[in-house]
């Protein structure tokens, strides 16, 4: 069965490889599965057909015979359970692997996204520069964390997972705020994760759509 | 092997169910196993040993044998994995259970912590008002998506699952918002998963420590 999965028919960052389609085809990539992409526009993106694929009105979604999902978690979890290369076989390690997807979406994606909020959203408010530099404070508390963890390590929990996958494409949001900068092995980190061929030709993939 | 947690040996909340332990015992409850508690104070969580544990030092964490997890979505997911309760056999079913939870973590509870953010660790600041009605509005649109999804069902996709369990529980953490009454049939939503046994059981539980 053809995967198809949809993404920005323009991308808000034109290209930079930060739209959250850029997870699944990456994922795609790695345990390389074919997939076709259905393009998307916003106004699209808030009518009922779409609606029906994905009840937030966002992108990407994944289809596969009868198969409807969203949010990128679930469909790189689906991804990696359904084809080797992006967990551990090991039950315990495959459990700590899926503890990173989570720690990447719900700890450290939060407070990147308000930094998006600060900088992009409320912009022009008068309190966005003292604010800025409270939720860069926030967002640095759980960067120092996450380094400390890694170490000196190449993954966060042995081999590459899927869990690294969803880490590198987080904190590859926050690259702009120059918080990555503060932590040499989280920047290390996800330049690693960059620098994988898989990662490659997905980011290859997006850009092709918003280039033209 | 003993299941153990860990849990605030005296919540932020005063027992009123919010912390993160309680969406863990919750899903112990539905799936039958017993578990130990292991108190924290807010000292020792930042302290190596709480540290080795959860590497952002928070509660709650799960051990089971040589098995260490921390995240909620993760321990959920493990124990809906293990034991029959939290999520449907059929394979399609299950994927869009979990596609739930992550909904819940990934898109539901990031606007509803701004919520958190602007009322109480930015409560004393002059734009604390202003900003209080643009976070309620970016929290309102995804409250409506969410309500217009599950419109007259009584859980998100069939029977309750492990997304129900998580999306209550995050949703749970709005109602002092006010935003939970606007949309009645989420209201509802969150009153019917309340209502369950197991959820009454993991909500006297917390409570015990707390009232002490």
């Amino acid at each position: 069965m053809t995967i198809i999965i949809t993404a920005f028919e323009k991308s808000p960052d034109r290209g930079m490889g930060l739209a959250r389609d850029t997870r699944v085809r990456w994922a795609l990539e790695e345990v390389g599965q074919p997939y076709d992409v259905r393009l998307v526009s916003f106004k699209a993106m808030k009518e009922p057909a779409h609606l029906s694929l994905h009840p937030f009105g966002q992108i990407p979604t994944y289809e596969e015979g009868d198969l409807a999902l969203f949010e990128t978690g679930a469909i790189v979890l689906h991804l990696a359970q359904r084809h080797a290369g992006l967990l551990p076989s090991d039950a315990d390690a495959k459990a700590r692997a899926i503890t990173w997807m989570f720690a990447a979406l719900n700890t450290l994606e939060p407070p990147i996204l308000e930094l998006f909020t600060v900088r992009i959203l409320e912009g022009d408010k008068p309190w966005a520069s003292e604010r800025l530099s409270l939720v860069l404070d926030r967002a640095r508390t759980r960067f120092g964390q996450l380094s400390a963890r890694l170490g000196d390590a190449d993954w966060l929990d042995g081999a590459f997972s899927a869990g690294d996958l969803m880490m590198v494409s987080v904190l590859l949001r926050a690259r702009s705020s120059g918080l990555l900068d503060e932590f040499p092995n989280l920047a290390a980190y996800v330049a690693r994760g960059e620098a994988r061929p898989a990662y490659q030709r997905a980011f290859a993939a997006q850009m092709a759509i918003n280039a033209k």
